[in-house]
């Protein structure tokens, strides 16, 4: 058996987040199954993030073990063939045993999409948030700066999180508009539990008037949860790219 | 009572195409379902295109008529209200009572997508027909080009067709490549049963070596359906415009 290293991409639509639990069909249970399918053996895998129910990836990547008599390509071929069409596997490469998708990565790359159109679009319902109300996204970008910097982010983090430690390094945080979609980018070396929605949904409410940048900034200072935004819904999220080297 | 033009987007996946039939949700159907929510009054809706099942539409024109109480941008928001999240109307504007959608139309474009990577793409899955072997977009924009004139397509329209006339001009006809994605553009003044994705078809069987583009120009010169390629899956093709000057 060697460690190999899967890219996945997927459609979280239909599925409870990432990792395996007793309620709901998540990722991590549909690729087990593949997998067990293809070898036969019920192996493990380990994912480089907990995504949430409803977030999707272009970039997602875990470990396994693969019998050495499978070559990696004939087992993503393999793979996609026993996988449903919203998840595919795009590479697999043998990897060292200490590589592990998650502590060894260095950096993250979220995007999160806003349809920013007068109506609805059926083609972008499942990948977006819609916003009716024209947005500054100048002044969006404004506010998307202020994240940019190394705090303790606990404002930014839901409080079902267990993590002890929330200071985290955001090294690029912007907005852009293309026609009526809007797309905010960030990328850090490691995000909280919602931090990605909770930072859109505060941008969001710079906007709309609910929030100042100066209540962002103390929210970024003090902590304190109250004086950041809501949540914005899961189906705007990508976890676009994860990179393990500087 | 007075006539009135809807624009719809709509993604087609869910729909047994644009024209009521007993066997099969169409989009008609549920359009004309939301206006009766909306004005309590079961107006018939007439199409510009009959799309399709599976199908998409970015801008699809349908007439009906609307009660003189009902001020049009009202209208639009009800009805998008009572329209499934696959379903969208875009603009309503009255119209002359002359004005006919499918006969005042003077040009058409559809676009149709394929992904050109080595593994699915989950994302475009249900917008696109997948072909993991690389195309070589150069060598199928000069197949496109054939089709740009004036012919009898006969050999390039399902055998189901009723329509007499098969004689129509295509304006435009190319094919442009963004990374893994090929985008078929193609322009008319009519299009008849299927023709787009037989002209998909062949185009793809240029490249594979199954046909060659003398036997394309005779399927142009001769109108036999057996020297054009197969119809290509529904779900890669959008009507994208349609033009009603010139």
């Amino acid at each position: 058996m060697a460690q190999v290293c899967l890219t996945l991409q997927y459609d979280g639509t239909q599925y409870h987040g990432w990792q395996v639990q007793p309620n709901g069909v998540t990722v991590q249970q549909v690729l087990q199954d593949a997998i067990q399918t293809v070898t036969g053996i019920r192996a493990s895998v380990t994912g480089c993030s907990r995504t949430d129910s409803g977030v999707h990836a272009r970039h997602f990547y875990c470990t396994t073990v693969l019998p050495e008599r499978f070559p990696p390509e004939q087992f993503v071929k393999a793979l996609n063939a026993n996988l449903p069409r919203d998840i595919v596997v795009s590479a697999c490469v043998p990897v060292e045993e200490d590589f592990h998708p998650r502590y060894s990565a260095v950096k993250k790359r979220y995007v999160y999409y806003i349809w920013n159109g007068a109506v609805r679009n059926p083609f972008w319902e499942k990948y977006s948030l819609h916003h009716r109300n024209k947005l500054d996204e100048k002044s969006m970008n404004e506010t998307a700066s202020l994240f940019v910097g190394t705090y303790d982010f606990s404002a930014f983090c839901s409080s079902a999180s267990e993590v002890q430690d929330k200071v985290r390094t955001i090294y690029r945080a912007d907005v852009l508009r293309d026609g009526d979609l809007i797309c905010f980018t960030i990328e850090g070396n490691g995000f909280l539990y919602n931090m990605v929605r909770i930072i859109v949904g505060t941008i969001l409410e710079v906007e709309t008037g609910k929030l100042s940048r100066q209540t962002v900034y103390q929210a970024l200072t003090s902590g304190n949860r109250q004086h950041a935004g809501l949540t914005s819904p899961a189906c705007g999220l990508f976890l676009d790219e994860v990179f393990y080297t500087h």
